[in-house]
Order: structure tokens, then C-alpha cells, then sequence
């Protein structure tokens, strides 16, 4: 299901095609994601996020991998089911090992476990974590 | 504030206090943080936790610095004001330079924007996704 | 899939009916969404949603199409897939409009971008924001 | 505390201060919030979210105190302590009256009460809702 | 801090001064806390917040102590610091002991570790839990 | 859909066999539920989970109902809807009654509420809460 519909190509605005056609570039891909044909009814926001997340996802200081399991774990903490398929599917093809896979999913929920019993125990931060 | 007082060395029970002695040990550092002195009331939760993580964020596939940046991104997604402090501390603690901290906290914003957008679109996975 | 069945209208108790009866006379349709079938089982429950539901969502201080749209703000804060679904469906029934719907949703993804930002900077609330 | 100290307008770099600059010309204030003071670390990311905010949360279909409202909701369902006060404050530069604000807390409170009684009776999603 | 301030008894209206009377004359005691100090501003907010309060947690098919423990659950996973502590303290008051305040949030913790394990792994929900 | 295959009993390691035994033999049944068999690519995470899961849960300070409602709560506020379905039959097979479930589902919908009506007020804790 979807509040929106998801518009083909054939649809497209110029301003949104203009998107697909960097997003199709950049990535080397002719296949487009469900996302951005949501977003491509508005043009300027489909614009606005392609360019940012191909900015921060870019190269940069951190490795593309890393980058795609750090997307993952923001992504399963906000319970978003999509997010977390899409970008495991990108971490994989990014060359994520299984064994990777595996430790990924175990920090997951380590973390949450942590962040669960911090929560609960209100532990007060230590002057030590200050900047 | 706390829901749980915070146990000094001196109030440890024995097992407790070998827990600490681990943490110590491996740690190589006499500093034990607030979330141990808190889980310190119920000693086999103090130990199960200890030991997962131990083992968790201990050698494997994924290097420490970016287990701590993945275990940041949970603990931000998740509001877990304490464990952010803690494991930004952390990474830092293991070398996180301040341009990759930079990037960390660029790809956490982006994924927080594009997992907001996803769930107000409700868009649904594409068959590519899946496994 | 359902932790809960949804009952029919030949299901009813008569305290279930009679809140059944004020939905549609208060929203001129005939047409009764799960939620309330659902909430069904529980007649307190049920009379005491609908009751506070119409009293807060109804005239008041904000007009309605808002108070839709801020429903919708939160409900995917929360990841609710069914309330995005059905708030969404509600604000077009008042009257947003495609280029309003595109702003909420661009709203909401920034919205969710400074939280995140904000949470892993752990940034301290100015003293002028206080009361 | 924070885990990113606050930069004072001496220590900005020069892509930083324009920023700044912007943010000061734009609210007519000479008043930068610490969100913008620990954000300006990094003026890539500094840039690129005032740009963005400014964009989203300026003139178009929805009110300037609308935006604000449903920029509230949503940093109140994520737990975002900081961004529900500096929002609250941004609102009520904006006109909100008390009688608006109450309506406004209600109604964040009446969705976070459906949103927890879908999500634990797991309400399938009505096929009317579906675009 | 607060984004409204908290009112003291010779600040009430009626309204609010007959719901205070309530509260404390149903819990026998003359501590009134700061939730409701700050819903005063709305005396129809707090009068159903409290009535509804006073049903939901009144007696019933479940026990007062349980009812707090799965009041914390929540509070906890919401991130909600405020209700943390509130409904922790008043589980204490209705008898929780320290052997079974371990047992919870270590109940609490486990499911925080599962919940983002399913989630990463986005497992399906098996046949056999559907009603 | 999934991130991760599901592996039948033929595709099992020996460690995951060893702990699919156990499982059966605790639960007095054949059936391993989804979320087992999505972990059994990773033995040692599969084994660490299961036996913390078995400890918790098992026999303790609080009874085997309670332990599986605070599970449920905790599940749906964090949005997991695998984990409000296994857990939800469960509670059932634990004997939960269907108004025990309804006193349940109104707890965890006005335990939301107010959490959110505190977060947006950002109601300061009461010295009377704190250990």
C-alpha cells in the first residue's frame, strides 16, 4: 500500500525526469526505486533529497559500506521497513559479507538492549562523556 | 536523576565486583561508567550484559570505530541521550577523527529525513529488495 | 494480519452499536474503518476513543484540514502504517490539496532530519526557549 | 551537555559566518540558536540545512504557524526534547495562542494514543484508504 | 525545563481545582505532580487525561502493580524520561520489590534486543499468530 | 518479505540444531516460529538470544503472563509488529483472558497518550521521583 502513487516514466515531470535520469547515471542502474517515484511528484523534493543523499552517501571519510550499515541501524530504529530492505539490499551489493551481515545484526540489538535498559535505569550521564 | 542509585566500589556483592574487575581488565582503564554502577543492583543482568557486549563489539568482521558509529546511529534513532554521550565518547576514544564524525552525524540526519519521508509516503518494497 | 478479529455490525453488543450509530451520524457515511471494528471487542474502550476522538478533532481553535495534518505528523513519528493510511485518506477528504500534501511531507522529513541532527549533537536547549 | 562543543561567532569559519549571516538577515534577529552554534562544525552540513529548512519551512500552501505545529508534533513523537522547545518557542513567536497550543498538545495526545492501539491490535489497513 | 510553565494551586480554575481535588483525595494524598500542574492550563485536557487515567489504571482484570510495570514498559520504549520515573516511582509505591524491578527491566531490555533484531531481519510473521 | 532466509530444520548447522532441540524441549513443541529460524544463519547469535530469552522469561519474581504483557508493551511502542503478533499469542497461550487483552491494549493506549502529552509539555521530573 502507499499514500501515493508511484509515477512510471512515462509520467514524469522534466524536472523529475531530469532527477531520474542523474539518479539512473550515478548509480550505473536503469532501475529506479519505489521511493523516488514517490517522491517524483514533487519535483523540487525529489531534487532536494537526491542531491543531498548523493552528497553524504558519496565519497567522503567514511567507506560507502560502512556508510550503507550505519543507514541500516538508523533505519531499523525507526521501524522503517523499507528503509531497512533497501538499504540492505544496497549494503550487499556494496559487497557486505554474510559474516558482516551477521555482526551488523548483532550490534543492532545489542544496542537497542542497552538503550532499553539505560532508559528504563534513567542512568545520568558521566561528566567523563562530556565534551 | 536515576530510577536506580548508582553502586560505589564499596557497595559491591562479589559478583558484581568480578564483573567490574573484567571491565577493568579489558578495558585496560579503572574508569567504570554509570550504566555498569546502575546494572551493578542485579548482578546476572550486570554480567549477561557485560559478556554480550564484550563479545559483540569485541574483535570480528566489522572494525571497532565503526561498530561505535553503528552503535551511535541506534542509540540517536532510539533517543537514548545517555548512549549517544557514551558511545561518541567511545569512538572517539578509538580514533574517530572530527571529519568523520562529521559525515556520522550527516548520514544520521539523512536517514532520519528519508525514513520519515518513506513512512509518510508508505512506500511499499520494491521486489528487488527482497531476498 | 490482526492480534484482534473485527467484528461486523451483526457482531455487536449494544454498546458497541450505539457508538457505531454516533461515528456515522457524526461523519455522514456508512462506512466503518477496522480501527473502530477492532476496538469493538471492548465497548469502554471503543466509547471512550470515539468520545475523545470527536471531541479533540472536532471545531475548535484549529481548523480541521490542520489538525488532520498534524495527526498524520505524528502517526508517522510513530511509524503507524494503518494511522498514515487513514489520516491521510481523512486530510484529502477535507480538502488538502496535492502541492499541501507534498509541504507536509516535505515538513515531516525535515522535521525528522533535525531531530536526528540534534540528537547526536545532544545539543543543550537555549535558555530563550524556556518558559 | 552535548557531544559537539558550541562555537561562538569568533571561532566560525568563513562559509560558517555566511551562514550565519543568512540565518540573522532571513529572522531579522541577531539571535543564533545553539542547534546552528554546534552544527557549525561542519559548514557543508551547516549550509545545507539551513537552506533546506528555509526553504521547507518558508512561504508556500501551508501557514507559517501550521508548519511550525506540525514540526512540533513530529519532534515530539521522535522524543526530541530541544527541537519540542525551540519549536514551541518558534510557534509562539508566530501567534499561537494559548487556546491553539491546548488544542495543539491535545491532539499529539489523542494520536499517540490511536497510534498505540493500532500498532498492539495490528489493524490491517482498510482497502478505502489505499490511493 | 518546560514549554509551559507548572501551576500552583492558587493559580487554578474551578475546572482544574475540582479535577486537583480529585486526584488527591483518590490517591489520599496531597502531592500533586508536575504532569497535571502543567495540564492545569486546560482544564478539559486534564479532566479527561485524569478521569481516564483513574479507569484505565483503577481496578480491573489486572493487577495495580502489573498495570505500573506495563506503564513503565511503555514509557521506556518511548523514550520518555518524565514517565519513567513517575510510573516507576508509583510501581514502587504499590509494593514492587527489588527482585522484581530487576526481572522487569531485564524483561525490558530483552525485548528491546529482539524488537530491533525482528526488525533488521524484517522476519514475517508466522500464520500461527494470527488471530 | 525479509531481509534474511528463512532456514528450514534441513538447512540447519549443528550449533542451530542444537539449540532448535532445545527450544522444542523448553516449549513442549514442534513449531519454531520465524524469528529462530531467520537468526539460525548466525549459531552464535541464534544461541545467545535463545538462552538470555529462556532466562528472562522463565520462572522468576514475576509471573509467566505478566513477563509476556511487558513484552507486548514494550513491542508496540517500539513499533514491531512481529513482535506484538508472537508475543500477543503468547500472552493467549499463557491464558490470557480476552478482558485481561482488552485492560492490556486500553493500558498501553493511555500510556502513550500521556507520554506524549509529557514530552510536548517537556514536563520537568518532581524531586519526589527520584531514588
Amino acid at each position: 500500500m502507499a499514500t501515493q502513487t508511484l509515477l512510471s516514466d512515462a509520467d514524469l515531470s522534466p524536472e523529475a525526469r531530469a532527477v531520474f535520469d542523474d539518479i539512473r547515471k550515478t548509480r550505473g542502474s536503469d532501475f529506479i526505486n519505489n521511493f523516488w517515484r514517490a517522491l517524483a511528484h514533487d519535483p523540487a523534493l525529489l531534487k532536494a533529497t537526491w542531491e543531498r543523499l548523493k552528497q553524504v552517501m558519496g565519497p567522503g571519510e567514511i567507506d560507502p559500506l560502512t556508510k550503507e550499515m550505519i543507514y541500516i541501524a538508523v533505519s531499523v530504529a525507526n521501524a522503517c521497513s523499507y528503509c531497512t530492505h533497501s538499504h540492505t539490499a544496497a549494503a550487499r551489493a556494496k559487497g557486505m559479507t554474510d559474516a558482516q551481515y551477521s555482526e551488523l545484526v548483532a550490534i543492532i540489538g545489542m544496542a537497542h538492549q542497552t538503550n532499553g535498559l539505560v532508559t528504563a535505569l534513567q542512568v545520568p550521564t558521566d561528566a567523563e562523556f562530556q565534551v
